[in-house]
């Protein structure tokens, strides 16, 4: 589906319902909420349904826009959803096979819509629903702007990461243009709360390093979890801490989930490697990013982790 | 003066010294060398004259453009300088009082120089040598924009902070498609070395709160700098660390400099009033960002600050 195609399907229809993935991130949440938005400027009747596992920061920006218990959509329109095995949890029974329409940005979307509008070399969904929002009502407005530039500069770690393109960046004017607040960039990318900040000096305190430097393993145990007072949202993306020591290509975490089991996080740089480094004790991911899971003591965990990144050391 | 005025001005000569200013940044040297080497590939003899106080990340991008010994100027240009008190040391004696043009973004700039091509509504320097260039040369070489992307990202924090406008995004979006590589992202705002990462988790660590966790103290001793073994390029922009935590409008970081002195930074969000703090203990600066130095133990010190927040707290 082209972008135009696809606006003129959602001008012929109404009463939708967007979901998206479990997990769901800025990307997720702001593009379901900037497309529900837009359809309701067009005089629709739009609704996103409300995502159980949604973090606190995003929710105020949500509330207005989450379909009241018993609504029956005629039509449900899927969002930043590669895989309909990731639907949020709470749509799987309901809507699994259902979703007529897909909007997403992963080239790896598996088709289970009806119709899908994939672009593929977007960094964020966002920036789809952007294009698709300026075909359909000519602009955007600023609550608009703002749901918008939460999903793309979520995608994008705020333009910093290397899927930003020149589009990314014109998406990201005009969505300032249309009034979404810089300040955002604050409460979202340059804040931490306390015991994220603790938690994070805790792993670079504790990191090991290998392979002259350029590997390290960092550790979180069940006890400093407890003794730091750790939520579950503190430890979103805590991956990132060990890899963002200068010189390192290959990044380990393992956070200890029972006495004797780790879930371990690969991350890596330029080789795009984890996911052959995770197979080796049965994990798997991407090229960048991937994990497992290992049963053992700290010091066997580390040892398999250790021989797995030796083992396929700068294989790209 | 115009873009197209200050297009004219360079035209017209040649023989051209590019100067910064001291404890230079990547807009300051970035924006150097991008306007040498255009105006080089105008067919112009250009040089930056070396600024003995850069640091290694830069230095690699700066070399083919360095003023060999002996170079007489025929026409001293300075960039992102707002004063010419703040002239890059290895300039003030030879070059004070000669600067003939100067491009700045600085709204404070001082019109030290004969001409001077101002635009204070820009985020970076680098963006008004883009403007410059496209007028001159009708668009920018690799080379070029990534010295420009430098330029732009570091004053921007990578299109981060609160300066950052659509303007400032459609310039990164031009310089990406002129070949920038979105690489560097990674190795100028993602990575840190470790012992920066070290002295952060140190300074998280101490962090002391007070006005219900809406100002906090941080503490660098000249023990814990022996002890983890930092140099002066891992202190940069060290204030940030404190005022990184959720939550905190005014942070203040106490760096021992002698047994009793102490160097301290304050940083505030929205009330702006960091010079205000500072001027109580005689220091000085701007409304987001000020310091002072106190003399006395780090107990002693600690309290004068706390005074001063606590005076100004939530001024405006």
């Amino acid at each position: 589906m082209r972008i135009n195609e696809c606006a003129d399907w959602l001008r012929r229809r109404n009463g939708f319902l967007i979901l998206s993935h479990h997990r769901p991130d800025g990307d997720a949440l702001g593009t379901a909420a900037a497309l529900c938005r837009g359809l309701r400027i067009l005089g629709k009747t739009a609704y996103i349904l409300e995502n159980p596992q949604t973090t606190d920061r995003y929710t105020p920006y949500l509330r207005e826009y989450y379909a009241p218990a018993g609504y029956v959509p005629e039509h449900v329109v899927a969002v930043d959803l590669a895989d309909e095995g990731i639907l949020q949890v709470n749509a799987r029974e309901l809507y699994t096979g259902k979703i007529e329409l897909a909007i997403d940005h992963h080239p790896s979307n598996t088709g289970y819509a009806k119709e899908t509008l994939l672009m593929g070399d977007r960094a964020a969904c966002g920036e789809i629903v952007y294009l698709l929002l300026m075909e359909l009502l000519g602009g955007v407005d600023q609550e608009t702007a703002t749901l918008l530039y939460i999903a793309v500069t979520t995608d994008t770690g705020c333009f910093r990461y290397k899927n930003t393109n020149p589009g990314t960046l014109r998406v990201g004017a005009a969505l300032l243009e249309a009034g979404a607040p810089i300040d955002l960039n604050r409460t979202l990318f340059m804040k931490k709360n306390r015991t994220r900040l603790i938690l994070e000096a805790s792993i670079i305190n504790g990191l090991e390093f290998f392979m002259d430097g350029e590997a390290c393993i960092g550790v979180i145990t069940l006890e400093e979890l407890e003794r730091i007072g750790v939520t579950e949202s503190d430890m979103e993306d805590i991956a990132v801490v060990a890899g963002s020591v200068e010189g390192v290509e290959t990044s380990c975490t393992l956070r200890q989930v029972e006495e004797r089991t780790w879930k371990v996080s690969v991350r890596t740089g330029e080789y795009e490697n984890a996911s052959r480094i995770c197979a080796e004790f049965g994990g798997g991911g991407h090229g960048m990013a991937a994990g497992g899971t290992i049963d053992g003591s700290l010091e066997e965990a580390k040892a398999v982790v250790r021989a797995a990144v030796e083992k396929h050391w700068k294989e790209r």
